[in-house]
């Protein structure tokens, strides 16, 4: 079985490439100017992704988003945490927590797959706590601000390989994975 | 001649409607779930959904979108500018300006019209700076932190008609009438 991946990122790819690759699915990225609509869910913006995207693409796809949600900014950045990394950035998020005692955050990530005549959504997350200031070198976006449940590092202070056991993309990888397998 | 004012918002109507009638104008307004994308500025959001709209609509329209950016904040929350306010606060962003030297920011409206055959753009802005605190019970959104060049008011203290002589949306709709009188 044949799948194309709908992402421009290189890291996204081989992370499911070697992941579907054990269930013998064979994966291909594509490129393409996907819009991505503005949302409170990635539910809904990953719905809109694939209703634009079936029209150009033959055949079996999926595509991804992700992003963090903070309990105490009533979801923010959310959907938006890419634009909001890079204007507000991290010391910006760490301004906005001061004084809260909800420290409670979490990751998500959204597949939506289209399977060449419906749409499958598989969602992951990891739920966990805020610190107030940035922890570790390691990962990537939100990474240095959070701490998983049942972890006391920031997923900034964990190899890739650990993080990648209890992540959202993993785990959103995975319900796909056992979809297509069954 | 008649054009339809593709908006939810009958306040925004309104202030259109009454723009445009003394240069013999019609408008009617149409509610749809016009899709807004994710992008950096408000004419990429214009220009996309103009172009879903036109596939509804026989002839002219227009619609709009407008934002509060912040230069030391990169143009946060720029295009975002309703889900911050909802989500972040004012607050919010009272804290992501505290230490801050640089104040300026401004709002932006931008019109996309379609003739019928032809998108124009007319952008209207408003330049000043931010304070750093609430202040001003009136207006709506950003105006309690924003006070316009050449002003010592923030907009929140101003009566709608000084505003409106003003105001980026005034701006962009004046804009627009002008070319339609041309």
């Amino acid at each position: 079985m044949k799948v194309i991946f709908v992402t421009g990122n290189e890291g996204k790819f081989r992370e499911a490439e070697s992941e579907l690759a054990e269930a013998g699915i064979e994966l291909e990225q594509r490129k393409l100017p996907v819009p991505e609509i503005q949302a409170d869910t990635l539910e809904e913006v990953v719905h809109h992704s694939v209703e634009w995207t079936r029209r150009q693409i033959d055949g079996p796809f999926f595509l991804e988003d992700a992003g963090f949600f903070v309990d105490a900014l009533k979801g923010f950045p959310g959907v938006y945490s890419a634009y909001a990394h890079k204007t507000v950035g991290l010391k910006g998020m760490v301004k906005l927590m001061e004084g809260k005692e909800d420290r409670a955050a979490g990751f998500q990530a959204v597949i939506g797959y289209w399977d060449g005549s419906q749409l499958h959504i598989f969602k992951g997350q990891c739920r966990g706590r805020m610190t107030d200031s940035l922890i570790g070198e390691g990962g990537f976006g939100y990474d240095p601000l959070f701490i998983p449940d049942g972890h006391e590092k920031t997923f900034a202070q964990m190899d890739p390989e650990e993080k990648n056991t209890i992540s959202h993309r993993g785990m959103a990888l995975h319900k796909m994975l056992e979809h297509l397998k069954g």
